[in-house]
């Protein structure tokens, strides 16, 4: 028994885990007690991670996969950013109903067996599930559920992190937050702002023996018994967003709603949606343009208008005040694609503007 | 010996590590060579992560805590978003010299022991620290140095997750990413986009055995000795900024950056950096009609000026083309205030704006 050890966490790979069909959480818990006889059985202070992808199976949550888009679309809350892709589709990261930020809402076309036509979709109430999987798991095991965690993992990318790694998705009887704050620290002084989203630390521990090619979809992580608690906050209170969120909406997509042009709606979609790929100045100016012009779509469209080059652009408008509030917005509007004005003149026709790119490399500053 | 167990991987705490003052890294490897000893010394395929914390202490990187400021400065590439705190300070999330994206660029005034009226600053090269422990571990232990990885943990929050975790900030001789792109899934189907960060999953998993406050700076993860890799890149690999990141700015700041206050300038300070807390409208009004105006600061300063209300806002301007323009810059500052035009009308004085709060708790969609 190493649970008693306080210098020692161990995780557990468990095998053979809702490999069949819908048949519910109960028999989901059925496979994860089975499989952790290999380790000795389920014990006091064990926490079981298991990925949401053998949860969404057991409860049948899939979709055929030519309605992907539809699924995503429904599994949103929110849309922080966008950006098109090859063959006419656009990647999102999205406020997903499940909770977390993450890329398409968390709809996932990879191990779904069974069905190769069809994706997966989270659970609405992931802090749900695990509560559901805890008491079945409880209740197959014989062990007192107060003293038994889960987690339903899933996998997200971060900002300003390559790669993905897992996170809680959804929580039942575990601590998720350690926090520090107004603890002293080792030196005796008052720590300042430390709160240690432990619940994530432990689905991330798990990922590294659950690997998902291997088909190892659960882990158990023993040796915090301090962790388990069945008065814990579901993981639902990991998702920062709201006020406390500097980082609502993408770089790109702030300007453009400020613009009008909020993520994820049809205004956003009619103006253009910016590629992941290299995009030419040609097509950059052209879609601030079309930013640029939006307020002017019904009544003022006839008094203004616009010639386009190749990297330059004329606003034109029979009115002063309707250029002066193009100019501004064309200046925002060409912020947002990664663009500056190098050269403005007043020609007969209206208020030239050429533009290149602005060196995104360079140190920002005051550019 | 348990590293060859496919279906195990064990987090163990090294007790008595650092406690020392700027005794360099061979000090420091030393005493992580007699900590490992409780768990039957270093063995091939051990991955020993070590919080950058006991790494610049045993380095000698410290400042005077009252020159936090100009620490934070120094360590800082560039900023992604700020706010005022209590007592004219601002907090900043940027982009660390050291190299991942974190608040005041990871400068830490918890835990510097020795000397408590001293910040902790975080290495240059991180990877290079943990190339060089790696090194003096082998030399200490006796181990092949090309079977020992050692990663540099530092703590940092996450976009929209509460509480901080660790992430890999220096890394040598441990795989960091494990690439399934292209490998088939479970199914037999080519896996499409999943790239594991399975070196901040490592640096996670180590967090949970060396909770701070419990002065346990370091831990051995034992059981993935195929992780442990010579060649592997290191931990500035998995930092994304650049093309590829698309939170390169806070919603508030890219915004402002757009109308010319970029964060972290002396621009964005004139103009007044928005607080953490709540602020009135008449407060964050007085603040867009600072940044509306940046441009007329020299030259147009005197055909142009405002009336400030609590809750409205005369621009006027002799020129009707300037006017469009301060309107135009108008509606776009107040958008990253979360106030909004509700009232427009023309008055003797110029062009009268009522505004209120926008509702940020409704579907954000087309608003």
């Amino acid at each position: 028994m190493t649970s008693a050890d306080p210098d020692r966490v161990e995780v557990l790979a468990l095998h053979g885990v809702g490999e069949v069909g819908a048949d519910g959480l109960a028999a989901l818990a059925c496979d994860l007690v089975a499989a952790a006889a290999e380790h000795g059985g389920l014990t006091d202070g064990d926490v079981l991670a298991v990925s949401s992808k053998v949860v969404s199976k057991a409860l049948g949550l899939r979709a055929p996969a030519d309605q992907r888009e539809q699924a995503v679309a429904a599994g949103t809350v929110r849309v922080l950013a966008e950006r098109a892709v090859a063959h006419g589709r656009v990647t999102r990261v999205v406020e997903a109903a499940a909770g977390p930020v993450m890329a398409a809402a968390g709809v996932d076309a990879s191990n779904v067996g069974v069905d190769p036509d069809a994706v997966l979709l989270l659970p609405a109430d992931p802090d749900g599930c695990a509560h559901e999987l805890r008491q079945q798991l409880a209740q197959h095991s014989g062990n007192d559920p107060d003293r038994l965690g889960v987690l339903v993992t899933d996998t997200a990318g971060r900002a300003w992190r390559a790669g993905q790694t897992d996170l809680a998705l959804g929580a039942s009887g575990v601590r998720l937050v350690h926090d520090h704050r107004g603890e002293p620290d080792a030196d005796g002084r008052a720590l300042s702002v430390t709160s240690r989203a432990v619940g994530d630390e432990l689905a991330a521990a798990a990922d590294l023996v659950k690997g998902k090619a291997r088909g190892v979809p659960a882990a158990l992580l023993r040796g915090l018994p301090a962790m388990v608690d069945p008065t814990a906050a579901g993981a639902r209170s990991l998702v920062r967003t709201g006020p406390g969120d500097w980082f609502a909406r993408g770089h790109v997509e702030a300007v453009r709603a400020a613009l009008g042009a909020a993520p994820g709606g049809p205004t956003a979609s009619a103006v253009g949606i910016p590629a992941t790929g290299t995009e030419t100045v040609a097509e950059r100016l052209a879609r601030a343009l079309r930013l640029t012009l939006l307020p002017l779509a019904e009544d003022l469209a006839e008094q203004a208008g616009a010639d386009l080059g190749e990297d330059e652009l004329t606003l034109v408008a029979a009115d002063r005040y309707v250029l002066g509030v193009l100019r501004a917005r064309a200046e925002v509007a060409l912020h947002a694609e990664g663009l500056r004005v190098v050269d403005e003149r007043w020609t007969s026709d209206g208020l030239r503007l050429r533009v290149a790119g602005r060196d995104l490399s360079a140190p920002p500053g005051e550019t």
